[in-house]
């Protein structure tokens, strides 16, 4: 059944895995049908909202940012700190990159839902993935499916979280870009950890998009452009 | 086996439920292991938070309040929006009182565990409850559940989601701030949709609250105190 003209609310990151969800959107359900929302936590990198904006309007869809500012009050971790080095150093508590923040995804996709409800809009579209990843537990496809029960009993909704990027790896992740026609918008990603621009190519984000697209066979543009 | 000593976090609206788990935490947990969280997200009656603060002082416990700036953008809903007449009116769209803003408690469970997260906090005490209420569907257990589910999942934590009020009705509610010694923190509460102190007693909230007493046959002190 075509879901042409669904209404659809994608989380826009500004990287390379959200900017290929928007793209798949746009395929899935019409360009006109798709809004790109992003949320300004405080983000260390301040780029990343920058990109998420070029992004959408590259792509021609609406684009919403809606500050949570008090997001740091949740505290430290490494994407909104300034004075923690990222490294990709593992955090002792969870075993995980220090960029990791428990919860975030969970706070913004129940946030973007309740956005969507407001609106009519039944379709979600995260880029999250637990293939080739650092084992985020609030990536896998265990955890969506349980907040999508979740909203959906908490708002008598027929809500949908859709993950296209879910069990593809990063190469996968760069062929689905090329496929969507979307390799062009990754010149206007962000991925670098550090924040730099060229990337620094050295951090773990850096290396794991080089590595996806190396394994394609593409080139990326934003390394490219430089 | 006993819970003394382990931590919690009460969310706390400054109303008659919330204000009842606050001391049912107190003894479940210890007054010290307790800290009350807040949300500042625009409410239309800013007594709510005075009320909140109140009763936490009061109770001899921590007391956060989190401002979302940014809850309005959520949409229009009748506890946030001055223009909108309280009445207890029947939204077209959810048949439900149009004080229901779809989603928003489990943004603020989200936040709230989020928030523990990062402070080793196992549990989280909300006043939600299935009985006796207008039907709000974030307030099911089974919600509840689920959504318990994902932040279990999400984080990796053991994150409990106790609802001490799930199953009770406004007069047992009554009757369990009796039991713990609550009764005189109940003068503190605000409970009124219309934000009027003394209470409006005519709004659905008021006449549900009156109710409750009634049938435990105890005086309000919130209306006694007046």
């Amino acid at each position: 059944m075509s879901r042409q003209n669904q209404k659809a609310l994608v989380l826009l990151s500004g990287g390379q895995d959200s900017t290929t969800c928007l793209h798949w959107a746009i395929r899935e359900f019409g360009r006109d049908a798709v809004t790109a929302i992003s949320f300004d936590y405080g983000q260390r990198h301040r780029i990343e909202l920058e990109c998420a904006a070029a992004v959408a309007e590259d792509a021609g869809v609406a684009h919403v940012c809606l500050p949570i500012d008090t997001f740091n009050a949740l505290g430290g971790d490494a994407l909104t700190e300034s004075a923690i080095e990222v490294e990709g150093a593992i955090d002792d508590r969870t075993g995980l990159p220090n960029t990791f923040v428990p919860g975030r995804n969970l706070v913004f996709l129940t946030y973007a839902a309740a956005y969507a409800w407001q609106r009519d809009v039944p379709n979600l579209v995260t880029g999250v993935a637990q293939t080739d990843y650092s084992g985020y537990p609030d990536c896998r496809e265990e955890t969506i499916k349980a907040l999508q029960q979740a909203l959906r009993l908490g708002m008598e909704s027929e809500v949908t979280i859709h993950t296209p990027l879910m069990h593809l790896s990063k190469k996968e992740t760069v062929e689905l870009a090329r496929d969507l026609g979307a390799l062009d918008a990754m010149a206007l990603t962000h991925t670098c950890y550090n924040g730099t621009r060229p990337p620094c190519g050295q951090c773990p984000a850096c290396r794991l998009r080089a590595k996806g697209f190396e394994e394609a066979g593409v080139s990326d543009p934003l390394v490219a452009d430089v």
